[in-house]
């Protein structure tokens, strides 16, 4: 079985989904990410899509999913990198990846953590880029 | 034909190998980061393959070329992530990766690259990097 490794970059961990998703394959990455979560206090979650041609039904219920755990375990996921004929064939199917953040590329995805852990935490950081105008998109 | 996506994350590039390399792929790959090297300026590349089972010869012969082509674009280097069986593997095989610059893991990976660099221009640079000006969330 092939697994998706989960990266640790700073506060965030990165994983950048290559294979096509089976079952056994997309409950092993839930597991990882959120025993990764755990154990290093990560606070956000990026999901790369660019190497997806498909986005299929399963793929979503599997990234909302994984939104959800996250969430449950105080980290924030986005995904990022979906292609333009991804998204129209989303959109077409009647997937509109509600309650899944999604940002164009992972720098932006890194910059919309950090913009919402800055919300989230007023007190503690005092980053000057907390504009409220730039919330998740539905 | 798939294809591995090549991510930018502030000053670097990011590669993860999950799937077996091919020739095409690799030679895609080659191109693929070649040319993001140039279009982004990136000084950095990190390469890795913590999904992989096996590196046989073919796939250390592609990790020093590509480290070869992105040292003459000035750019630098570093796998990480490698399995214990598969460093071992590797030295029994009579592969030992030379001129190939490793680490444990990606944050290690970036911390090694930011170091070298910041040996390799001891002058301050305050380079302005252009932030991309599409930053609008779709």
């Amino acid at each position: 079985m092939e697994r998706v490794p989960v990266l640790k970059i700073g506060d965030i961990l990165l994983v950048s989904i290559q294979i096509d998703m089976e079952d056994q394959t997309a409950l092993q990455l839930q597991e990882d990410l959120a025993e990764r979560i755990v154990a290093t206090g990560c606070h956000g979650v990026i999901i790369d899509i660019s190497a997806l041609d498909i986005v299929d039904s399963f793929v979503g219920r599997t990234l909302a999913t994984i939104a959800s755990v996250s969430r449950v375990l105080d980290a924030e996921t986005v995904v990022v990198g979906m292609r333009p004929a991804v998204a129209i064939t989303l959109v077409e199917l009647g997937l509109s990846l509600q309650g899944i953040r999604t940002a164009l590329n992972v720098e932006l995805g890194i910059e919309m953590l950090a913009r919402s852990r800055a919300e989230a935490e007023p007190d503690d950081d005092d980053e000057d880029e907390a504009d409220p105008a730039a919330v998740s998109t539905p």
